[in-house]
């Protein structure tokens, strides 16, 4: 039994609010248990320097706590003068995975970022934030369709993101703080809506992992990844009809 | 007439919600209008060097604005490096203005740090911010006063803040976005519930005001804050009772 | 009787020396009592991107100390890296007031940089570096005029600041640090020619302040502002007569 | 046929040199085809402050690139003024992944810092960075047991590291960089002796990736790491033996 | 004949003014022509950590440039966020210079720190800043001397410094800017007073130099010294007599 | 007798090693003693912003030591988030020295670019730089020759430096670490190969020097270069006799 009564396969409670923001294109506050992120999506009509004259649109996120997200404060980025390491690899995951679902050709010279904010944390804030910041940057892209007309709509697959680990030799879905801290294998998977694989991160600093655990991981991960798109796909009603098409 | 129809004396329409935040001793989200700020107040038991050994505590603050709180994105000012000049004017102001309402020898030598997150702007960002962190501050106060027998209860009286501005020639109450943008003279008002001004700033960057216009403009800020002060007071119920005795 | 025998309305010993400095196009030393300010105005035919192509100018202002401008040496900001938040604060302050008496459009596509550096502080740095940087900028403007015919001198009115506030319940003009370091309330305030206020910033961070306190600080501070733009254009010669003309 | 001539289970050519450096504890320079990595450990007898009196050691290593590692010159870090999130992200990794076969119980109150410096890259820096700095963390490790008496060996087993791919519908083993640029799927993979994982990260940002792939790939990188450890038992000799008893 | 009319072994005008700041331990305004540098010599009764526990003082040197100083405004090294390699350069010079002259032992557990701030510059401020802060340095120490009875007065010879330069095949003294510009070598030579070199740095980029002209310079230097060196004998009077002694 | 069994006119033992790396258009590992330095040349097809449209080329460098290339561990610039002052002075130095042998003229608008890293340092890392870096820049512009034909090769003589020092009262070429620390006096030579200085830094913190020392050291510079000089000849054979024809 797990310390919130969940099943070993079984997905904290999922609230997903769209509308958040009057001023963003797309936004959407996720809530996965007591971790909470607000996702905006901000279009603007350039790419980056490095994008420039290829005919194609770019996507990138930015990932960010506030202070009191968490038990104990913890001092601001802003503060500090810098990103901490942690924060960068995150962000630079968020932009890589929500990538792999957009067809940047089609999407045109435009740049959308995905702002992940996590307004309280319990475990799995990348994960979740990668789940909110697909329905903002679908919601941001139909945004655009309706004053331009895309050839083909640019996102061309759903994607959700959830974490699992080995706990006392358990594997485990959804992990919320107190079990990530005693977890002893830690993986993040990242999925696509046709069940491909995006993104696997497994890490096993405390105890080495077998080929059997990471088997059953992934497959937890992809029970819960499903689950997390039907989510998706209520949430966004008939817009989810013209993901890759 | 206002752009949202408002009388010039009148406040636009105010939400407070307590205990937003599972993890700060004290929490608030308050909305004036389409602004809203989340506050969170974190308790430290122990005071910065400066103030160490003096048996007393400390009260500071922190501001911030989600990237997208505006119509347009603004870059964060962790992927910056650094603290805007606007930031760093306001969470001075913020920290000083709550300073002034709290007994720090009371309190011990403990820390108390507000963060004012903006997640939607709309005019009054750092007005609402003072407002609702005061809240924040007292609920964090209360739960310490739980576990620790204060000889005197901290806070010593209420405080809220306004902003106050002359636009085409009219004094008025509470600017949104766009009327600050046309405003000639724009003030920002602090004050105490025994009618005491903390802070009064006043600019007329595009013209040069009389003392008679401020005059009115005291006015009317003294107005608005006498309205927010009752809803601090509906808010906090019985602890208000604690707060100047 | 004040600590160096002043009455509550002295203004310090003023001093106005121009031409200090042998390449700016507009240069004086300004002291009041012991604080020593040296301001300089620097013209450069362009703008910031922000203002491009609007043909109008801009003006703008930086502030620094000595490090042994005080009492104990302070660290230099270039060895820290960074500006403090009271030095932007003083920075944006000293701008915008100056601006509030520039005609842009008259001054046409062209930045002027004032440069405040305390050589030596005895209190009311922010109000000194005003006082002394308007002539800067004034001779500046006349400088650029005897090559350049401008339709209209841009300096539209006279601006000076003087420091007031309360100590032991009494309203005092133009405080000296030991006299700050004392104040239960302290204000800044910048009147115009035609004594109009362009900022007011009243804090009274160790004990909020009456509207009947507050009335009397503007008095001193106007009182203040009329002797100290008599000294402004005392200084300016014939120049003086140009403004606002 | 592989772009220089090999197999697509076949390794480059590797080289271990040790010794490469008269002043560290340990030091490495590690060739994997054009790759060349001088990982160099470093002790010092404390530990960082989170880790103070828990009487264990501490490992942590440190990533960076000659600016002309690479086909065209890299701007220093030092020179912007901060680390890369890339680079942060490999050191981190590189740490976590030796901490997991050290027990730093055994291996006291003392910090051993790898640095990781790529003189060359040709592709999988940061996977020859494991392997490399794996063998200088030992030999900084047995050169402390010369001094001191472990009462166990402190490095638990061997840890090595490759990354595989896939290109055009094809795992392959051990990139270089022009199939790196191609490759649709790359995944690091970091084993133990005992052959179980340490770390599998896998990202298929241009095309997502099948269960079937991800174990192609897993065995490919299993063959690649149980060679490598081959290499690195040679390399080290009799001191091989004491590792993992 | 040189662009001012002086003789090539001719030093421009030097006024040394002393007692220019009420708060430094020791002050200087020394100009030397155009060249203006205020020098204070700051006390305090600690020395940096790397010094602790040895008994010894510590001399360290700052060095800056008023924005305005120089013929176009430049950035301030605070707005940059950075020193720049020039004022590391120089900074490290005046304090190694002074330090060779100063018996730390003798000077007891304290530091030093002299800020050579330039007010104008018209060519040589590191080399006016040395013979500026020699001064400086001398009155703090004799300062604490009045307090503090040294068994040996700390400084143990004079010490200044002038730049000397080949222009067109002809070696001068004490370059203006102008000058300096056009000169093909240039060199900074600090001396003692006993006729010692303390610091000898030659350049020539644009063109390499003979042996024979570098014993031209060194000799125009050493005839320069030696006036600057009895100008600091005339200004320290009565002090002067206990420097080396 | 010196620490090592030299004389005290002998070099230590060099070796240079050219074509270290694949990618840069000249590289060199350089090894005087235990003092090793990698250098490689980076050419660019453009000049930096003040370079820009003078039909001229530029050279620069960047100096770094790898962390342990020293007897203790130092903390990485990129970790600090700056250059030293010492760093700065170095790089300084390098390109101004190497500047002075080529013809930026001859060159045209390209930058080259030295990269100098210390691999291990044993005393005298910035002379054995310039001496390693003249050569790397030799052979890129020999590179760049054999696809674009120079009016006139734009090396104009060859270039190398080495340090001197007194120790104990007895002057001595090329001082490794432990000679370096125990130094009262110590020079660094820049020299061409007509015998013409570039450089001459002397310095003498901790005991002022003659002008017979400062001769004695000079010649014993100009003895070791044109030894280095013969060495740096040899290596690049047939290109040598390009260089200043």
């Amino acid at each position: 039994m797990r310390n919130d009564g969940r099943q070993t396969n079984q997905l904290r409670p999922v609230t997903i609010t769209t509308g958040v923001n009057k001023y963003a294109e797309g936004s959407v506050l996720i809530e996965v248990g007591d971790t909470k992120v607000l996702c905006t999506a901000s279009v603007e009509e350039r790419v980056p320097p490095f994008m420039k004259g290829q005919g194609k649109g770019w996507i990138t996120a930015e990932y960010a706590m506030l202070p009191r997200a968490t038990h104990s404060r913890n001092i601001r980025e802003a503060a500090k003068g810098k990103l901490t390491g942690r924060t960068m690899e995150i962000q630079r995951l968020i932009g890589r995975a929500l990538r792999s679902v957009v067809n940047l050709q089609a999407l045109g010279e435009r740049t959308i970022t995905l702002d992940c904010d996590v307004i309280q944390a319990d475990g799995g804030t990348r994960t979740t934030s990668i789940t909110g910041a697909f329905i903002a940057l679908t919601l941001a892209i139909q945004k655009i369709s309706e004053k331009t007309q895309f050839a083909k709509f640019p996102i061309t697959d759903f994607l959700a993101s959830v974490s699992v680990g080995v706990i006392v030799e358990k594997a485990m879905l959804d992990l919320n703080y107190d079990e990530d801290s005693k977890a002893k294998v830690d993986m993040n998977v990242v999925m696509t809506g046709n069940g491909k694989f995006v993104e696997v991160q497994g890490t096993g600093e405390d105890a080495p992992f077998s080929r059997e655990e990471l088997n059953q991981l992934l497959a937890l991960g992809e029970e819960g990844i499903t689950e997390l798109i039907g989510k998706q796909r209520d949430v966004l009603g008939p817009i989810a009809n013209r993901i890759g098409v």
